[in-house]
């Protein structure tokens, strides 16, 4: 009888929480997916009004919400080490790795990498921010993000489903509490803001949430590493910004060094303030990439790396026109991105002693999905902003954001070398821990609320869940900081009514690393999926004709940062992911 | 010396014949890539001006031309059996096939057939009519059909690259000595008109040449079984067709029973002659399906079928919406289509002993990609107008094309069960042999004809090749019929110069066979890639929720052409892919 008691109060409550929302639907029975019953990615579906059911298949799980573990799953959870484990060993032992990254055992370590990681996103696109179910819609429309997990179901009587407060906290107060820099806490890491605006330039290819439509649908049709920051998302750019010779871009000669051309010559759309005349304003893939000239740094280096890789081809295909030479260089940029990404931006990110390698062959044995759909979670999570520091040092001078936005005239004036070598060695700020985000950028952390709250993003905890993590208890689980827990306990009132967002950025951090163990392990998962699922990577193209032959193939299989910098400059500047340590000195050019 | 005097001549003879052809940018090296060079599927990259060199790599082969065979590819060749003697296999021994039919062999069969089939297409899209080689574009615009070979490269001195005459045959010269028919050849496997149509009408939700654009492109963006022909191939034209009301489409009642709206109730655009008048154009999914009554048939019955399905969810799942109940009724409707088009249609078509299953678990533990591209091969080979009868025997009536073509009437006038019945009953014409196309098809074939030499399609022994199966030496080892060898021969002149429809048409059949060998090792590929690689069937999609629960999940994994029909018709008439035999007469509606 007490249960019952129990059951009708609760009920009381929901309804009148309800009520307060104004629902005009309001139906008697709440929806029972709104509790998400079904645990281990079980999938629920309502049946009549108050019952449902929860699908099992191939989760390894059995029973009404698939909490029963199968034999073999039994024994993997059994001998399944913690994440927090394989960090330690990953981040410890350089005797062990050290023997790992020379030897065969390099490909086994890695190949498992993938398999593990990889798996915990899906082969093929499920849900969107529209359809919470699998739909040949939300598969076959490339202009929606896809999501691992649905949204909130409309009809629930809470914002989060059945746990927290009524209303979420206002942005406002999150951002005063949890994200705005008190003092500039560098990245224990090393990270530098060349790693910052290599992060910037580099997710943007395929970051493009359509403006105006909502934060479900995004303009970056190819889903991954296509280069369409370089060469424009659509035919039309891409014809503009050509040369339709030679296969090159075009660009502008200043002091005899190549940069990208004005609006001024060559009329595509740049969004800049209207202070900033078209002579001012560079014409690149990406039409945002005049906000700051860490981006325009970069499309110039790849503007010159694209015109290089084209003569090398023209030189060995002389009988190649304008067309073949155009793809075959983007497909060996391409190339060259994502094995700078992995070997060298990755490997820093994650702080392992373990090497990691780009070498797609690994995956020819596995069952393994050539294709990648970007998810909403993945954009949300990969809100890095507390990398950028309170004002940019370079070559001596400390230039101010108002200084440094849309101002093309430091890249020009200081050039490519110095740029790269002032951003290698100023710190970038620590992604994670919380009360660290510069206030020019708040307004942008502030959109995000906005998008989580309107695309309607499951709870925290949830997402733990799905990327078989624990879910947290408590917020001082989540957190050691005795205040922000105490806060986000105030304003939730629940952790399992913990947004995504504020759960990454505020977890506890490893010991000396950028973020806490969510954003890794959610991360990895969405990055090598989209990394080695570029088609590239696929039997079909890893091979040497698909670059113009053994020349172009090397070039990707070869490629570093330091040497996409220096092949494109007049001298070799300090570059690196890192900030500089005491071995870190440049070298020589012929050294590269 | 003699060698070399051969090589002058023959070069004489192609700076010759290009002259002839009025190429302007004619170069006095030829494209060493028109030679064909690279055996078993190495590809060619042209160096310089009269270099080559073969990328050999995953073909299991190496050498200049890719034509050594490694060690387990010496093996593999040892002991693979002829195409020939596996169909011989498969098409005989009655009790050996009981036996596996009604085990868990079938299982362990299908999975050999379904790896073995789908091995020999691209897991991801490789060229298309533009590009001869990969590239970003022809991977990511599905406007293109995909490739399997690139085209005839641009610069080669003979239209078929460098064998063959100077000009290929005239297409009228080609329809008169091998395509029209002389007399009425039935398909000896007892193919009927229900069959025929349901080839018409499945195949067109993905085959949607794009008219004006050229035979390279495609409307069908959806690369597979989507239910566009059901549903529309754009959202407004989805729209348009549908209730917004319960998942259900539109439509219109007469005596009682469910037909499409007509275009003045639903204004989507449909194909008629300016003579029928928009009260008589039904509005179908296909623009193109006014054509002949055996498609609004197959049309009326999918509508009636999709609607039956919305009932049957909404009874189960009241709270659902009209979207969730419309995209669910969808995906069981490909579930279905997939199940019936496996397990019936490609079932009769192989004449198989061994029985197909439909069983996409079968693929969850395979190196098996789930996604399809279309390929310009595939639709050209698909062009089997030759089932065509000379006219349509509907309940005791004889009716010629003139009354057949863009009648409705007769569907409404007869209705669906009657259709059923006299296209069940009505022999269809065999495929292949040559000499069986209705003269009111021949301009179809004839278009075919204009676009595979505007995609400038490679030789039938190419794909031959590409297929692993021996190229022809002759035309008499391509056909038995004397004539047809000689006057190809004549045409022609060289049977590596021969094209690929053709080749597939007039290559000799197999004992009783509907087409010959090339049809079903080139066709079988290709289907079974695009029906397993439909999202439906991924491991993450296949599960009772995405159908709504067991029940849809059930529907799916039960359906039959049979049902189809007779859980949509008033009473239940004899419908079948084969004409009847004795055993075969209509049963009781209550024994579905």
């Amino acid at each position: 009888m007490e249960s019952c008691f129990l059951v009708s109060i609760s009920f009381l409550l929901l309804l009148v929480s309800s009520f307060d929302r104004g629902l005009t639907n309001f139906s008697f029975a709440v929806n029972p997916c709104c509790y998400y019953p079904c645990q281990n990615a079980g999938v629920c579906v309502r049946f009549g009004t108050d019952q449902y059911q929860c699908d099992c298949t191939g989760t390894g799980f059995y029973g009404d919400n698939c909490t029963v573990p199968e034999f073999w799953t039994k024994v993997y959870i059994l001998f399944k080490p913690s994440p927090a484990v394989v960090h330690f060993i990953l981040t410890n032992f350089h005797w062990f790795w050290g023997l790992v990254n020379n030897s065969l055992l390099q490909d086994i370590f890695m190949r498992f990498v993938l398999t593990v990681r990889i798996n915990l996103v899906p082969d093929i696109p499920t849900y969107n921010t529209k359809y919470g179910y699998l739909n040949w819609e939300s598969y076959y429309n490339i202009s929606y993000y896809t999501r691992l997990l649905p949204p909130v179901p409309e009809d629930c009587p809470l914002p989060m489903g059945t746990k927290g407060k009524a209303v979420l906290p206002d942005p406002d107060v999150l951002l005063e509490k949890f994200f705005k820099r008190r003092v500039f806490k560098p990245d224990p890491q090393g990270t530098n803001l060349m790693f910052a605006f290599m992060a910037q330039h580099f997710t943007h290819q395929f970051f493009k949430t359509h403006p105006g439509v909502g934060g479900g649908f995004t303009k970056a049709l190819g889903h991954g590493v296509d280069g369409s920051h370089i060469y424009g998302d659509n035919l039309m750019r891409q014809f503009q910004l050509r040369q339709q010779k030679d296969g090159k871009l075009k660009y502008q000669l200043i002091n005899g060094e190549m940069y990208p051309p004005t609006v001024s010559n060559v009329p595509v759309d740049m969004r800049y303030p209207p202070t900033i005349p078209p002579e001012h304003r560079l014409a690149i893939g990406n039409e945002l990439f005049g906000l700051v000239p860490g981006l325009s740094m970069y499309a110039t280096i790849w503007l010159r790396e694209h015109n290089r890789l084209c003569d090398i081809l023209k030189e060995e295909h002389p009988t190649w026109d304008d067309e073949q030479l155009f793809q075959t260089a983007r497909l060996i940029v391409i190339g060259e991105t994502i094995k700078i990404i992995i070997e060298e931006y990755v490997q820093h990110l994650s702080g392992y002693l373990f090497k990691l390698k780009f070498d797609p062959s690994l995956l020819f044995k596995e069952q393994f999905h050539y294709s990648n759909r970007i998810a909403v979670e993945f954009v949300h999570l990969y809100h890095w902003h507390s990398l950028m520091p309170d004002s940019f040092l370079i070559d001596g001078d400390d230039v101010p954001y108002s200084q440094f936005l849309h101002n093309n005239s430091l890249l020009i004036h200081y050039g490519v070398e110095k740029l790269v070598d002032s951003f290698s060695r100023q710190p970038a700020g620590q992604i994670g821990g919380g009360q660290n985000f510069n206030e020019h950028i708040l307004g942008v952390i502030k959109s995000l609320f906005r998008e989580s709250r309107a695309d309607r993003l499951r709870p925290f905890n949830e997402y733990r869940k799905k990327f078989d993590l624990k879910p947290y208890s408590s917020f001082s689980e989540l957190t050691d900081n005795v205040e922000i827990a105490r806060d986000l306990e105030e304003l939730y009132g629940d952790i399992d009514a913990l947004e995504f967002y504020p759960g990454l950025i505020l977890e506890k951090t490893h010991s000396n690393s950028i973020f806490g163990e969510s954003m890794v392990e959610m991360g990895s998962p969405f990055s090598l999926k989209g990394l080695f699922g570029n088609p590239i990577c696929s039997p079909e193209y890893w091979k040497p004709s698909t670059f113009g032959g053994e020349t172009g193939f090397n070039i990707v299989k070869t490629a570093t940062l330091r040497k996409l910098v220096c092949l494109n400059t007049k001298w070799c500047p300090y570059v690196s992911f890192n900030v500089p340590r005491d071995e870190d000195e440049p070298k020589p050019k012929n050294e590269l």
